[in-house]
């Protein structure tokens, strides 16, 4: 009875350092966001909160000041994954079903030049204005098999908030340009993208 | 005696539990970068493919083609901290001892407008081209009180494989522009990062 008690403690010695452990990792761990959709088919927003802090894998730029004051995509674009889905693209050259990537727009800061660039102490350049929208890709291969296994959907191009369903874009407004520039890097602009298209360097 | 085998298979099951629960998390958990000096107090390069899965904060851009060709900082700025000093700062609107910040460069993809600009389907505008170098800033307000609390450093602007170790870069070469400009906000260009200048909005 003696050893009985002594292994009851054992466990709850055991459990408390589960808990401990789990409270310190989860203070460092990437929130997973999960895709959820209503019955429409409309995509929930992803948490801007939570995204914002997965990996950032590229920073493309088309400034309104460069495309006639109407840019597509105005201005930066943010793109970020999940840590275990870049993780999964280097070792495999695909991403996993289910992969989320977020593209979030801000604009430029303050243009001063018709460019829309302005000078700071760094140089003439361009700096992160206010956010200024998502779009949004998934990859589900049976859901989205008519457009090569990615859905797309935009939460509208201008400052926050965001809306908070999407429904999927037709394959003109995203998913077309997709299939013709870039179906075979899984739908992906990796070409744009150091960290996968350079398999993250030392 | 039954019921002792019993709870050691508890303790067994729990602490299965634990490294199954620590497998999974490890997986999505950023790692650190320890701050490492030499003894004669040269900074480590912190490994690239850590601190590119931190959080994400700005991406200013000053590409060489609005700067006479020689940009300071060649071309795009992707500057990098990890969350939980993300989140301290978030709180508390300071850095927490330790911090480090990273900046690493990359150049633009393939200009071919005198603005280093180039057309792509998204539009006309700027896309990362190859990693270009690391600077490194260390909040450390003893060792570094000289300098507002901040060292800096520079392990080379141009492609990979960078410095393995970097001097403490003079006053006049970091410290004293931050000092100028972004003394008032923990020496660090808050203005450039909206996730942290708008306290990660949703």
């Amino acid at each position: 009875m003696k050893k009985f008690v002594l292994a009851n403690i054992g466990v709850a010695v055991v459990a408390a350092g589960l808990f401990l452990i789990n409270r310190s990792v989860v203070a460092q761990t990437q929130q997973s966001s999960a895709v959820v959709y209503d019955s429409e088919g409309k995509l929930k927003l992803p948490d801007p909160t939570v995204f914002r802090k997965w990996v950032f894998i590229g920073a493309p730029l088309t400034p309104n000041g460069l495309n006639n004051g109407k840019a597509n995509f105005p201005e930066y674009h943010h793109v970020y994954a999940e840590q275990k889905n870049v993780d999964e693209y280097l070792r495999t050259g695909t991403f996993p079903e289910g992969t989320i990537l977020v593209k979030e727009l801000t604009r430029v800061l303050n243009p001063t030049f018709p460019d829309g660039s302005r000078k700071e102490p760094s140089g003439r350049g361009y700096f992160n204005g206010e956010f200024n929208g998502i779009d949004v890709s998934v990859k589900d291969s049976k859901r989205f098999a008519k457009t090569s296994g990615w859905g797309y959907f935009t939460f509208g191009h201008h400052p926050l908030p965001y809306a908070e369903w999407a429904a999927e874009a037709s394959p003109s407004e995203c998913a077309g340009c997709h299939q013709t520039y870039v179906l075979k890097t899984d739908m992906t602009w990796i070409q744009f993208y150091p960290l996968l298209r350079d398999k993250n360097p030392k």
